[in-house]
């Protein structure tokens, strides 16, 4: 992998759409001046995360969203993750969708949440994503600036079988968009992050929306990235901020070389296995 | 599963087998005066972790140190996970085994290291294990007083696939004597048996020796107890400490029940399977 520079926007996501595009241009633009490689920003970053009116805001490809996200990588010469937003497919389906474009605005990849939050906490906390969203089908891993980088969104982070695939297939960075709310956040927000990283020898870079009071869904905030070895690189709390970190090859390589947990593994005695469209990755 | 009371014993082990042996004795009586029904020994509890001297110190099954786990389950009336130490086997091969007996000195499953610990940190701590030991061929899960139990030892908790293939078939504990040292511990021990519970959904508990200024590998100490939503049930420092915490069948049931990640796995897209000697395990 290269040296490269992030950028992840914890942008504050309020009720109202036109409001939230604004932040997050005023925020790609504030990365460009800080010469980022590679931005990321944070899951349903264009509206509120609100199972009964994802429909409402959702758009095709060719709507302001995705046309937002093409002028800021263009403008800021940098490689862009954009979080995600619903995103309306041919057929009508919704998805929450997370577009990976280059510096010239090309969508490179698209990775669509693989897993609905499907949950119901005693403290409060209830969600039911499949009521409103399909399911991705495809794994995303593309090479940005010289880094493999693999994409989750949110509660995707919970399934290691997931991040497992990434690195087996290359990946040194895993991205995941997120908004894990005051009940999980608190309790696995960094513990998961910080497990992925060390038990696949990666780079971890979660970004999460800080919270607005108006909203029913709180996120949790708390952006960061871990290093290979599971140390915060850089964090946030609940206020809105632009986090910068510097990702090195060398400690991903230094970790790799002394620590050679992925050459350990038993492939004699289990293995774990793309099937299905995922056939041909993994063991 | 049922409502048990564990015991942790954090013995301290130190150069000479005789006083390692003697430690044991108390601490395994305290815990029958604890009423333990489930009582864990840490890794390599007879004798000093050092490769060039797993070979003095093997015996067979028929030795003094099986003998003594027999005995403390017997007068002890409960279920015992007997740490590790070196056993030899008929051929010659020399395995980190940990021996599991029930309240009659029966011994219900043995579990030989499946991943050696082979590194080399720049920080000073450097362990071939392979060049001593033999690697186990068998995953280990029994029934411990109405709880499912997968054993693991030490560096097996690395390897996320190992826990998830237990806990697909049905664990509800995960147990790994182990003896993380002064540069994983503080980096890893806690974020690694975290991550599998909270991972699994199921507990985890970690048991290390605590450390002997005359030993030449420094344990990390710090045996813990953590529940399937990740928080740490009981602790210690680095000194020697008979933990007890009571496992409740509830949070597991509870934590499973609001937050059914085992159900929301893609397993239409990979899944985690056992092969060869392990087949019939996992997805």
């Amino acid at each position: 992998m290269k040296r490269v520079k992030l950028a992840l926007c914890q942008m504050q996501v309020g009720p109202e759409v036109a409001g939230n595009l604004a932040t997050a241009r005023r925020m790609l633009a504030e990365a460009a001046k800080a010469r980022a490689d590679i931005v990321v920003l944070p899951e349903m970053f264009p509206c509120p995360y609100r199972q009964d009116s994802f429909a409402e805001y959702a758009e095709s490809s060719e709507g302001t969203i995705v046309g937002l996200l093409r002028q800021a990588a263009c403008d800021g010469g940098y490689y862009l993750i954009g979080g995600s937003f619903p995103e309306r497919a041919a057929d009508g389906s919704i998805f929450n969708a997370s577009y990976v474009l280059d510096p010239t605005g090309r969508v490179l990849a698209v990775h669509r949440k693989l897993h609905l939050f499907d949950v119901e906490l005693s403290e409060g906390v209830s969600f039911q994503e499949s009521a409103a969203l399909q399911r991705g089908m495809a794994p995303a891993l593309v090479d940005l600036a010289g880094v493999k980088t693999g994409i989750g969104i949110c509660y995707d982070l919970r399934f290691p079988e997931y991040a497992r695939l990434l690195a087996l297939a290359g990946a040194e960075l895993l991205v995941y968009p997120g908004a894990f709310n005051p009940v999980t956040g608190p309790a696995h927000w960094e513990l998961l992050l910080r497990a992925r990283a060390v038990d696949n020898q990666v780079f971890t870079v979660g970004v999460s929306p800080a919270p607005h009071r108006d909203l029913d869904y709180q996120a949790y905030g708390h952006s960061m990235a871990v290093d290979p070895w599971g140390r915060v690189l850089v964090t946030a709390d609940q206020e809105e901020a632009l986090l910068l970190t510097d990702l090195d090859p060398d400690v991903l390589e230094k970790v790799r070389r002394e620590l050679p947990v992925l050459k350990h593994r038993r492939t004699d005695l289990y293995r774990v296995q793309g099937i299905a469209k995922w056939a041909g990755w993994g063991d």
